[in-house]
């Protein structure tokens, strides 16, 4: 998590504790870019007002995009994109019985008028939800865009030709 | 709707206007078994403050059972069931691209502890669930069960046996 | 299971002595909150004279809402809600090839008429289903609906606010 | 509808009069076939009791093979094949909103110890029951034998070899 | 596999040697009812000349009913089907990615002209094949038919009512 | 279409001119918000040349957002957030045969290291996607956010509460 | 269809004359292209030897690439694939009820030793089946290679830049 | 890998150097089947220009076909397909989540105009890319045609006719 006094910008929300394994490499990317960021359990359907309490006042909290995770019938992203006017990014969580395919629908089909950027399921998804989140605060940090341009170009350097070490 | 001056005991909600057509056939069933209901518009997603108040007061207000419909990212049941302990019946309605599909396992894929009891997808659930509030309200009203009972027979006599006219 | 002389108002029954693991869960939950609630194995498939006894016999037995979980062409559920107008919530055991998906669609897509208030599939939907039982119960019991009300309140109360220990 | 006095040795059994379209087609092969049949509604969830009676019944009436369509949740086929050893064949009939996957699905999933033989979703597998069906019968009848090989060399000669008339 | 001298009535193929743990259920129950069976390879995909005797001579070789199991683009059974008008019953073997989904849609879905009798996907449809195959053959012989029945009131006897030991 | 000289923003494009129907949805909510942008038909399998040209061109033409529209194989999105670091957000289009489950999953899950931000399939896809482009150029554009605010307060306003006109 | 005395180096073949309508996208394509080819119709589950003698002899008779379209159960590219080391191209016709998924995984999954290479559902899939079995016969037709350069040329230059007329 | 001077005629790309335990199977199979080739990983997403330059250059660096195997949103088989009229054959390697279902959808439903051949999910849909590949090849290579016919007879020779050692 962010070092010190500065004030996140991005909030990571999840479901339950058992989404942190795959929620927690959207803060590993976030932590690699330098974006502060603050991780939390918020369960829409276990604390309802801590969900609104907090989707209300994300704002005012200072931040500017919020990454929400969940399982199943995963109706965290889509209630807080309800209660903020602030970028929601989903990532659907994989679920014990469905691989991730209810927490998929669950998410991305949002009706008109209430939306939420949805990654690839798991840990992939929460991977970009940051790297996503972190294009979104580049646009008026150029600091920041240079990092991610860079971490851009070290990730396509990354990629060996040969299939065998 | 209801007749007269009789505090409904079985609220019948939906996301849009639009999920009317289906939901209505939870209403009719209602009202031929002489239950009383009230119908209304709350959406998850475009008004949650509604939905919240609706939720928090449906048990102060004298309900006894809550019939909510939505489609697609269908976030109305579940929530609802967030914010009371009474019994909470879901429908998914057909949705455009995925037949209802994505309705069905947003609505029925709850996680342990906030249950809602799903119906089928459409108008045949939206007839269902206003038949199974009707049976849980019976429970606690012997002439409701008589009269569910003969509407039961009533459906087994009107089977044809010929497969023609 | 529960204790002494009470008779039982919730029947829990499901298709294999395979689906105990998963339908432990709804026993219990019901346990728990102190629901006197009745176990048992009745296969639609295998023994469907005792599924007939039973569903017919449910209503004077003093039962209140029957649970039934089953799996595959999962038929227990919709069969015993074709002869008894008593709450039925169906709970969809995961299958063996198809996770569950074919358990779900067969409880769940109902046709209009005879209701089926079908839960997640496995073990959520099994302590699912034992909480709506619960909370159907609890209309005509205030003393189990002040113990719903504080299980429910507890589970909120549970929830950490970290990500991790 | 099969002529005068003769027995049937072929029941076909639907859930609803809405199946008929459908099932029409296992009648007609039937009777192109010479294969003296029976048609009626038989509901599993609506009618119970009248297909415990004639599941049971089916033998002692001299039926030799039971072809059961139905739609949705289809209880049917699996049913009637839990109350009888003859052979039971099952067509998924189309469903409104799943396309008959949960028709499928809910046939064909049935569990070891109680089988039934399933063919295609909609009109070709309500026909291929009828086929079937013969094709059962003919075993120990060599005028049907005669008569299906007919047939299907007929069908065999009626496939054209150009794409356009 | 059938003891001695007799000629076998049905015919158990299947695509590859690896269907065999699935497709021996079927001849295990055949084995158990008494009736003669034979087993073997035959490839519709790479021995299609071998699929192409076998099928067109399995009348003249005196079977009555054959069950092929296989996997994937499971082309076996409905291949066996166009080129006999024995019954045939396919058994969708579970395919490594799609767990079998595959493998039942490309059984099932035949033609209108062309049947197969399905099965469940796995060791729950090679059962029920054998089971089905036998009450085929027990239209036609009496003394099967007894042990048939036989056999399933002991599968109803056998199922316990207790969940637990 | 946005008026005059202003530089767009947000670029829209669609990998077929057939995707405008759907598409246009992305617009008009744009329009409507006062949000500068451009429309334009770039196709990712006919015309790679001009995307690549497109894609690594964005940033430097001031473009903030990338909106992007396909169906079927819809490799549009992906193929463009591989060659910019800007937020790219995909709309999946309806497909003829797969109703846009195809379009979904093309879109959505993309490999850990390179985001696509996808919206629900079809027209309420559309319209969300120019929605969240908004939300994301407002983090640096208070009129914008006001706008935006307020227009989320008249869609919750304009929420019927009755079922029926 | 191919003009005059020249050998078809391609046969496009389908298991209907109700597949037509799609099939002739692959024709349609090869004649704008000048690749020599033949249309028929072949059924491998209602003429399987006419299905045999085709791809037994299609060598012999100079074919180089073959086209099999097929819906539901679609067995005929595999069958083919099992007979003939030529070039196998299947296309997946939309089928009646599950909209070509079934025809896909029939076609798609087929088991290492037989490859069948699969194009996309309908119409489009047999287009690029014609523009595939062409890519393939102008590996040694260098006049071919020009005219399918030609027009991969025309198709990305006919690509509009504008969304609108 | 191929030995010595010759130039490949058939490339092996992939998206990731963990595809290659899947695509080795394509390698296996053209070494065995003496057909010169090359490995490389290119990933469409993380390295586009590498990509561009492949499918641009391989037609003059003398390759005949493409090999692609991908996974999740697969578009390296369809974008290659995009920049080059060479035969490119598409392998769907199964991905975390979903099995490979999104890979397969991903890369078979390629719009009219750019064709993919595609092969199954995982190790068979990589051995049958190899042997389609060899096939294609063959056309214009009497030696290997010899060697293909010759390894699809020892195929078929190998198929065992027992079910047991």
């Amino acid at each position: 998590m962010p070092a010190g006094h500065d004030t996140p910008v991005v909030a990571i929300v999840m479901g339950s504790r058992s989404d942190w394994p795959t929620m927690k490499h959207a803060a590993d990317i976030l932590s690699e870019l330098g974006v502060v960021h603050d991780c939390r359990v918020v369960s829409a359907h276990r604390t309802p007002d801590r969900m609104t309490d907090f989707a209300k006042g994300a704002k005012d909290a200072g931040l500017k995009v919020i990454i929400a995770g969940a399982g199943g019938a995963a109706h965290l992203p889509g209630m807080i994109a309800s209660m903020t006017a602030l970028p929601v990014l989903g990532v659907p969580v994989e679920s014990a019985a469905l691989n991730g395919q209810d927490s998929l629908l669950s998410i991305v089909q949002m009706p008109g008028g209430v939306p939420v950027g949805t990654l690839a399921i798991g840990k992939a998804g929460a991977k970009n939800a940051g790297l996503l989140a972190a294009s979104i605060i580049a646009l008026g940090d150029a600091g920041l865009a240079q990092r991610l341009a860079d971490w851009r170009q070290a990730q396509t350097d990354s990629v060996p030709h040969s299939v065998e070490d």
